[in-house]
């Protein structure tokens, strides 16, 4: 996969609607993006998807949708308020602020070893000056505001920087009321909010951006086991949905970099190719022990124990969290399936070069574009009228502007798996042509049929 | 609807996981509000037939998703920072801070007037103490957050008290990549925040909440006609969701108590009967003409209008924009489906009392719950088989506690449209029983044909 790649995905997301920059109107920003007409889709499909599997599809999880405001003691219990920071340190030449820890990283890509005398072997990335790096100062990750009329510390309030922690203030209540006995999850979706120094890499690393965790309680000594299953599940996951085995991986993190919370963690990475680094984490999924609702307990004065009716036993579950990014995902999802083809027939059987993302069709933000063949009054009429009947059940879009074989280009462009085609012939035999995007295969099916062939190819969408 | 209707939905809740109090453990919170098990689901479902209806069920509408924390000219432009506030007043007797707006309506509900000497003639309902309040001072609604590494001035940021304001600094980016021309509408659900005094009523008004927003943008002179389209279709939507005629009216905001971008706004108003007020705000249906583009063309220098290729007219949209609250609709159709009947009868015929919602099927959380007659080896796994299959297309509950008529009662409450018991007789017959929650009548259909039986009474789910 071709460094530039990324690039191409940039400039396809503006052109087409998938990821516009943050306020571009004000010059825009490098801390959060929005999502446009198709990526909105996307990103929701990806949800629906991860629902699906964690949540709805499975008997031993249930949802959650916890605040992003909490109660700030939440954050001093969790070990947030203390540890959540990175080392922030300044290139005194150019007057950059840059993450240390990512700069010695960068290096150690480099070089194959870590700098030996630290940031004073390091080339600022920005100015090209060696070395010339204050000393490394933590900096919180939390974004701060304050709640009610008055700007006093007993106001001060934490945006979460992680959904975790409200799934294990809700612990107690969730099992009560579902009535489940571990090993059983709580999964939820939603915004969280870190104050990066160095947001980048689109919308890898941004200071909004969006989370699906899971945090999956069983019993003490049962945890190493959980952690395999679930590691193979999120694995099977990415793979069903269409990425391709060669673009991910797993990375091990090391003893002596776990979190305070973890006893093991394995990040499925994918081939981003970002500047100096081939893969990047994707999702990681950590066995939090039992660090997190001992540490409520203590501070809440909350019994967070599981005691189990029948066996008599008392303990604190261990967890077992897959923690993803939607925002990532997406991106692996696009990279992955974004194809340029040099031999592609176009609608006159000759041989030209087409741009085609082969999203999955349950991914894919438009499942069905409706076609006239031409700007007609007999023609356009009759497509309009397809595309309401089955937009009843699935995004449609209609498209009557321009040559035939230009529309079906824009739809492979932006991984529409069908397109329909209204043509003349339709006004006598009252049927239509489906193009089939991956192998541009075409089939004549009557208008009474094509709301079932086409949910039959739409399975699960 | 007794007043106490609130009360009992709060408390069924709680109990049964649709919300909980945020960071109760810690003492809980009346800012936020937790949604459990059951209340994620429904808010989903909520969203989802807001989405349907609004966005993919149409040709002339399309979604986006911006983010949370904008650029901070993109507030000051909309006026929020000049303007978004609430008069906020002090009992100097008890130090209650409160809203002096809230004070006066409270009085005008009781008395059928304003109080002749303003807050002089209020008692305060904390204390009971009359007219000791400060003079109101404004007090910005909007919360503040620091971004980067320093907290000096130029990285203060705003959450987005409402959704809007990105729909419209995305304006030329959707029209131009969706290739729409008025009237056409860029829609979005998400997350808002506002520094509210006063916070209450449960998960009416809360510092955090989720919007559905849609800003439709037409050709000026037209707008009057799409205000009164909109006002229709909003309308019918919650009727076609079940909220029942009498429980909903109309508000037509005065002249001068408008905001300043609105022309005309209309609210659909829903019989909470929160204290002293029978009606309260569900939904706004507002004309803000150009008001928002016209802000934000002047203040980022960009070109805002639509230039109409055929016609070649030029003009900046106005904008009809529906905006209702997700937890305020969840809150209504909980509030209108919630049923206590005296003469149901029991699962021997016995006529008994039970606490029925009636959701429509389309929001209810659970679809269907599989229950075996009783926890015997035979039924159970079968049960169990069953719900596994029907996991695949709905959300299922198992359930096998307790006497079968109780189960069906603990469904009943929750809105689960459909129980289906498996009994000794399936494992002869091949069937099932399915009971239907409204009528309670009872069906035997064949284990071949119960995924058909469902999906057609669950069409849309």
């Amino acid at each position: 996969m071709a460094a530039d790649k990324i690039e191409t995905i940039v400039s396809l997301s503006k052109r087409r609607g998938f990821v516009f920059p943050c306020s571009d109107i004000y010059g825009g920003s490098r801390a959060a993006w929005d999502y446009g007409p198709l990526g909105v889709e996307l990103k929701e499909n990806i949800k629906r998807q991860w629902w699906k599997a964690m949540v709805t599809g499975r008997e031993d999880v249930v949802g959650l949708d916890s605040s992003v405001i909490l109660a700030p003691e939440v954050w001093v219990a969790s070990g947030h308020v203390a540890t959540f920071s990175d080392p922030l340190t300044e290139c005194t030449s150019c007057h950059k602020r840059q993450r240390a820890d990512h700069l010695e990283e960068a290096y150690e890509a480099k070089h194959g070893r870590l700098p030996a005398n630290g940031l004073a072997d390091i080339n600022c990335p920005n100015c090209g000056v060696k070395g010339q790096f204050t000393e490394p100062k933590q900096f919180s990750g939390m974004l701060e505001t304050h709640l009610g009329p008055t700007q006093d510390t007993g106001s001060k309030a934490y945006l979460r920087p992680e959904t975790a922690q409200g799934i294990f203030t809700n612990f107690a209540h969730v099992q009560t009321t579902a009535r489940k006995k571990p090993p059983f999850g709580i999964a939820q979706m939603g915004k969280s909010f870190r104050n990066e120094i160095t947001p980048g890499n689109f919308i890898f690393r941004t200071r909004e951006f969006e989370q699906m965790e899971m945090e999956f309680f069983v019993k003490p000594g049962e945890d190493e086991q959980w952690q395999e299953y679930w590691m193979q599940e999120r694995w099977n996951w990415y793979r069903d949905l269409g990425i391709r085995e060669e673009n991910i991986r797993w990375y091990e993190h090391p003893k002596e970099k776990l979190s305070h919370y973890s006893k093991r963690t394995a990040d499925i990475e994918y081939r981003f190719n970002f500047g100096g680094n081939e893969f990047s984490e994707l999702e990681g999924v950590a066995n939090r022990t039992d660090f997190d609702l001992k540490a409520h307990s203590a501070a809440s004065g909350q019994d967070l124990v599981y005691f189990d009716q029948e066996s008599k036993e008392k303990y604190t579950p261990y967890v077992i969290e897959p923690a993803a990014g939607v925002n990532r995902a997406m991106l692996a999802f696009m990279l992955d399936a974004y194809n340029n083809e040099d031999e592609a027939p176009n609608a006159k059987g000759v041989m030209e070069k087409r741009t085609v993302m082969r999203l999955d069709p349950r991914l894919a933000p438009i499942k069905v574009a409706v076609l006239p063949l031409s700007r007609n009054p007999q023609l356009s009429p009759k497509a309009k009228g397809l595309a309401a009947d089955l937009r009843k059940f699935w995004n449609i879009e209609f498209d009557d502007a321009g040559a035939i074989g230009r529309r079906y280009r824009r739809q492979d462009e932006i991984g529409t798996p069908f397109c329909v085609t209204v043509d003349f012939d339709t006004l006598d035999d009252n049927a239509v042509t489906v193009r089939e995007r991956d192998t541009m295969k075409q089939e004549r099916v009557s208008l009474d049929q094509i709301q079932s062939y086409l949910g039959s190819r739409l399975l699960g969408c």
